[in-house]
């Protein structure tokens, strides 16, 4: 089988699938695994963020190709000027060091190209993603018509959560709001994740639309408030439809009593969300699972195994209580594929065209690489990540809370940790620049990256200790280091206010 | 730096960042490379698609870790039960070989698990992704002011597309919907893309706001019905905000006439959207090019490197004419996030943070496949690829056109050719089971795989000519095997009505 005429071609341009090129192209692929091997195996020696960027090509379209030589070398400054997530120093964001079947699986991903889009077009793919999230839906207690689909990333499933609670409860079916007399509103706690404003103003509901009720002083959805915001809006002639609950939220990892709410929300016939992006891992290890009590009665969850599953990016879940939803109150059919014999019911394992039912079309096969994660370390490995890296975080809570200067936004409740120096030798004002200089220096002096959010408008240090290796030396330092840290700022300051100066 | 007491994890669970576990690790990935390469290589050895499905472990979600050996076996059967878009004979849909750089590129990506959310957490892709897309920008003649974001599939990118020509002609700035009088509605060709509909639902516009402008007998969107459908629809009180464009539709692969369309759309102070997800190739053409004459007057352009540039799912990206309406129309900011620098201004080199101003937020690094495919191939490359499979196209349209039964929906305009069998010794009504029963049988007797859209109301044969491995000898096969099979039935169908029946 002769190639087409292709002699701009570089000849290892794409895999022959009659084997004709398979000398020039192992070589090459072996040897980007070495790169990624020998950069994966030596990340404790890089610092955990990158200190320069390096000389690219002037530009990404080239006329003629490089050559591999040069591909290779391009690539070896693209990996060293990258973030490095692997680096047990790395505890500034919910990014996780990757199983390995993350890169088993999307090595094959990439390989196969299947499309998750019909099931014409990755027929065992569909299967294996509707099979094990309707599991999945099960471990999470969702009851027996539970299941649910993947897309990219936490934000679309938060977007398409919102889509089928507008759609359904306001009995949308497709039409327009612009029909609606009232305003729709939906209600989340202040520290909920900004995705759900940038769905709000999506569907059409604007920003605004999120009404933020106040968190309690350990960072919950303060339920005492809920029933009053609601029936503010319904005096005010809107028209609520959604309530959010959140479990770990984004800045300090914290659960929101789930039940309480749930209880709520169903009162006042509202569609009931749990944004369990990053919490959601609590269900794998049977002494944390109560923390989640209430998730049950979801109609809808996110779920993101990208994060506490530690699935390479990106790989997030949305599960319905009934999937009966996905047709009735978003379905969009695609005439130009085969139809599955499912249009949305999970009678059985065969599943309707994802693509459909979701917000995306064309999409990656994640289930791969979560399917492969899930067989290789098992429910009980997941467990044991869960449950070591919130111990971690208790211990990190218990060594910083000997530093006097520090104060704490809440007491962990997952594996996140937020706190701030405070000190009183200097005036409130000035504390949000000490804690910047704090998050500087622990990269520079300890190559400890630690996040800098803004929280209740303040600057804070947030830990999130999600690498598996790092360890009580990591916590050591962190602790050290900051107090040796914070007394140089007070003798600078001592200084700067002394009579000589 | 010894790890946490996970003795129930896998040794190879993850790649130690200390290079303790390298030992254990490298024979793994290794084994997995030489299945990829395996598979790859005797892709034509395999059916297009596959002939069976699996079985596969009864859970998900086993206790206990299954070993490598288990895992690797499972890995083999999940290959080949899938799609199997390299081989030559799959000219079904818009899948695509993979590029080898693909490979690479995801790999990596997996490896170093950067998120695209926001500068810090992807120093060097975000700048890699902001820069690139803006020399695509000019590749396409949208002028100095702009550039753009790759999203997870192009239906995100239309979504995105609408969101920001919504916001921005309607002046809603993060407002609701239900504070229009009107219904907002938008005009694409009867032929365009089924994403615009979800996305219309989703934003809240409903589906029905998509309002449909008939083909002309080449499958062109008719501009000389624009005017006065965009007339009526003012006349009836809805308030008409864009027009959308196609080149390359799905089905056949036609380029609506851009430049009148862009014309129309302008004089009434209308967005022009072009959805380039397929034919956006061609601009790497000199040759072809001139078939996007007025894609350089579009406020949005949607264009899907996962397609005919042979980059691995997902790689999609929408460009803007001027990046500053990712700001003003759309931005969502993440106050945990530290700021870019550049809010969405496209100024210099710096970009935003991309999570702000894209639907998603946590996003896989796209861009690292897309760079070093382009690099590698160069664009005289992708010249190449686009032009000769537009002529194979052509070859494939001059062959079939000497089967008589054959007709064909329009001459091809890019590397798809759509047509159906409508044999006048068959009434007109079984001529969608018969085209039906041909893909079957081209299937199952040639290894060729076609698709069987429908449209304008029939079942269609679609091939779509994008693997450069599909050569002459395939379209010689389908030419006379489709003989062939059309002499069988009709000989049934005679044999069938012969009066000793």
């Amino acid at each position: 089988m002769p190639m087409l005429d292709l002699h701009d071609l570089p000849i290892s341009a794409f895999i022959a699938p009659d084997g004709s090129n398979r000398q020039a192209v192992a070589p090459l692929l072996e040897q980007a695994l070495q790169l990624a091997l020998d950069y994966a195996a030596q990340a404790s020696e890089l610092p955990p963020l990158p200190t320069a960027m390096p000389g690219l090509p002037g530009t990404a379209l080239p006329e003629q190709g490089l050559a591999e030589e040069q591909l290779l070398a391009h690539l070896r400054s693209l990996i060293s000027a990258s973030l490095h997530p692997a680096h047990p120093g790395y505890i500034g964001h919910m990014d996780s060091l990757p199983t390995t079947m993350s890169l088993v699986g999307d090595l094959l991903s990439a390989v196969l190209n299947n499309n998750m889009l019909s099931v014409e077009m990755s027929p065992l793919f569909s299967r294996l993603e509707w099979t094990t999230l309707r599991e999945l839906a099960q471990l999470f207690g969702l009851g027996p018509r539970a299941g649910g689909l993947l897309l990219s990333g936490g934000s679309l499933a938060n977007l398409e959560a919102l889509a089928i609670a507008r759609n359904q409860i306001l009995g949308l079916s497709g039409g327009a709001l612009t029909s609606l007399g009232a305003r729709p509103v939906l209600f989340a706690s202040a520290a909920a994740h900004t995705s759900l404003h940038k769905a709000a103003m999506l569907l059409g509901l604007g920003s605004q639309a999120v009404i933020p009720v106040p968190v309690d002083e350990s960072g919950h959805l303060d339920v005492h408030q809920l029933p009053t915001l609601i029936e503010q809006a319904q005096a005010r002639g809107d028209r609520p439809f959604c309530v959010v609950a959140t479990a770990g939220t984004t800045v300090a990892g914290v659960i929101d009593p789930l039940a309480a709410i749930a209880a709520i929300a169903h009162r006042y016939d509202l569609w009931f969300h749990v944004d369990a992006a990053y919490g959601g891992a609590l269900i794998f290890s049977e002494q944390l699972r109560p923390r989640l009590a209430g998730i049950e009665q979801a109609d809808s969850l996110t779920f993101n195994p990208q994060k506490w599953l530690y699935i390479s990016k990106t790989c997030a879940m949305l599960l319905l209580r009934d999937t009966s939803l996905f047709t009735q109150a978003f379905r969009i059919p695609v005439p130009y594929m085969r139809q599955s014999e499912a249009q949305g019911e999970a009678t059985d394992d065969t599943p309707p065209n994802l693509g459909e039912i979701g917000l995306q079309g064309t999409r990656h096969s994640d289930i791969l690489k979560l399917w492969l994660s899930l067989q290789h370390l098992g429910r009980r490995g997941y467990a044991r990540l869960v449950e070591q890296t919130c111990q971690l975080a208790m211990l990190a809570y218990t060594r910083l809370r000997t530093l006097p200067a520090l104060r704490f936004a809440h007491p962990p409740e997952t594996n996140l940790l937020c706190f701030r120096a405070e000190p009183d030798w200097l005036p409130a004002a000035a504390h949000d620049e000490l804690n910047a200089r704090l998050q500087s220096a622990l990269l520079e002096q300890e190559r400890i990256f630690l996040s800098l959010p803004l929280y209740e408008g303040r600057r804070w240090l947030r830990a999130v200790l999600l690498n598996p290796y790092t360890d009580e030396q990591v916590i050591e330092r962190l602790t050290t280091g900051l107090a040796r840290l914070l007394e140089q700022e007070r003798q600078q300051h001592d200084s700067s206010q002394a009579p000589g100066r």
